[in-house]
């Protein structure tokens, strides 16, 4: 297969940092899409697979799942996609499309696994992984491609691909809307993302936050209430008060104190990745038949929704943007959870 | 108020074992009914609250609220049962009636708190704690009490009322039915009425045990198939299948090992109650959307549903009838799970 070398930055090693490296991209197949890359997002995933930390990563690593672009050139029978076009490339690039859950629409959940849009075995390049965003270009086949909408940022637009579809999706699914008390747990890259789309979509948002000093922000995104988690009395005011719960930390945290808020049958999807199992408590969901659930992503015709909908809502991610040479220095402030709330790397830099 | 005095079996302290004592019941006010009690279960949460390891058990303790008996008097207004009436009482005997939970026939999730049969404050009778069904006789409002099928062994019916609601109740929640993988772990009090429920609901069952001495069991009770739960290898075939699994597992166990046997959407309901919390993944529930769910008996008017259905498919649980004067050696085969599957107390035996 045909290929081009690229400019990309991204690890050979768990240990090391980024830098720049040349990568190959096929050159486009009869149904790809060729994508100049513009902005790429920086989601937690990226580093915790630069650095190994969730095991199986294919070096060379190039991270980056939140991609927005512009077409550069599209393969003789692609339909759905002409040149100059914005579009975006989110978590995943493929996937069986046979299996009950690709027919469904639910590719991430795709029952032998889809292709990650990074550090998957590359189904066109054997033996080599699929590279992500922090790079100059993409080539993706134009059933994973999304329509970007031209009335948003296209920066701030970058992270709806990750964190937006990932809060977006569970709201769908457990049915949030008007008439309906949600919390949001956890106001970083995901919560905040979770605040803006729960209040768009008309539900009565209450924000849980470890930080007395986010008591505004939260506001300022759309939260009616803001709750401070380490207080008891305020954590009691709301028992059994809650449809349901959006838990957005990654760090450890007692789950048992947050399903306690949720009415009978009230749901609290996880959508951070704590690297620890959570322990739960029998009667935390015996007592009001609760579920601790969790959502992945979405699919790819309910994430082309999703960017419609934030398009409808003026929605996008608050990000800070920064030139890929900033990557590293990135991960360390991200490890502080010091940011508001995305990074978003300008690739201009790459190419500089 | 009047009351009656009676004989009863109960303990006054966590350490002591039960012995004969007297308790007072009230005579019945108009809307109540006097139960002479003939068959009672053991079920382990009597264990767990006469020797207060769930702490906050009102002393003296009578346990018991798997009550199979006959109607010996009813007040003025009652309408609903007559005397000689076969009737059954569960795990509660009152509750607000007003909150939105028992509106829709969810007492057993009441706002305030529903009225347990046994170690609740008795409304009637200040200052008392209400007395379960180890004792000779009890009085219950009519809008609790259970009608009884004609057409079932007594003495096997009475643990419906608890182990039998607490497992219907999910099944029918979580719509089990015809076309359903259904997973039951555990094959105890609760197990074995879980297969034997969901086999008659129509579902395809797979038990799970820890003990291959139990396959010829599981299968005798309904289940289409059994899996020794601690072979990896038998638990990888089962991966991504059930549509839902009821655990019915009370000791610690893993239940990651069994959320990862669910299909996409699919819940595990906790009916078990487990001492310490259940260490969960979050990749156990973030791939493919799953749910840890939990789910407490069930409705007045479910558990008459329950026992309906009971009497339609000809389901009762299989027990070991034992006197009354044997219980603190029944507790003691409880704690080993030397019972198949549920103790039953022939109250006659503490009237001779």
């Amino acid at each position: 297969m045909e290929v081009t070398n690229i400019k990309a930055y991204g690890t050979r090693a768990a240990e090391a940092p980024l830098n720049q490296l040349d990568i190959n991209r096929r050159k486009p197949t009869p149904h790809d899409i060729e994508i100049d890359i513009l902005y790429c997002g920086v989601c937690h995933s990226d580093l915790h697979t630069a650095r190994n930390e969730w095991h199986g990563t294919l070096y060379p690593c190039v991270p980056g799942h939140e991609i927005v672009g512009k077409v550069k050139s599209v393969g003789d029978h692609v339909t759905r996609f002409k040149l100059g076009d914005l579009v975006g490339v989110g978590c995943m690039v493929d996937s069986c499309r046979e299996c009950q859950y690709c027919q469904e629409g639910l590719e991430q959940y795709c029952e032998p696994g889809n292709t990650g849009t990074y550090s998957s075995p590359d189904k066109h390049l054997p033996g080599n992984p699929t590279f992500g965003g922090y790079s100059e270009s993409i080539v993706v086949d134009e059933n994973y491609v999304l329509r970007v909408p031209e009335n948003l940022d296209l920066a701030a637009t970058a992270p709806l691909l990750c964190a937006g579809i990932t809060t977006y999706s569970p709201l769908r699914h457990w049915n949030v809307g008007p008439g309906k008390k949600v919390g949001i747990v956890g106001i970083g890259g995901l919560g905040h993302m979770g605040i803006k789309l729960a209040k768009a979509m008309g539900a009565h948002v209450v924000a849980f936050t470890t930080s007395q000093s986010k008591f505004e922000e939260a506001k300022r995104l759309g939260a009616d209430e803001v709750v401070l988690s380490k207080d008891p009395e305020q954590m009691a005011a709301y028992r059994g008060k809650l449809h349901f719960m959006l838990d957005a930390v990654s760090a450890e945290h007692d789950v048992n104190a947050y399903l306690a808020l949720l009415r009978v049958d009230g749901s609290l999807a996880l959508v951070g990745a704590p690297e620890h199992p959570l322990p739960i408590a029998a009667f935390s969901v015996i007592m009001g038949r609760k579920s601790f659930a969790g959502s992945a992503i979405g699919g790819i015709a309910e994430t082309q929704e999703m960017l419609d909908f934030c398009s409808k809502h003026n929605i996008t991610s608050d990000i800070e943007l920064i030139n890929i040479q900033q990557i590293n220095e990135a991960y360390e402030r991200l490890l502080k959870g010091d940011v508001k709330y995305r990074f978003v790397i300008d690739m201009a830099s790459l190419k500089g």
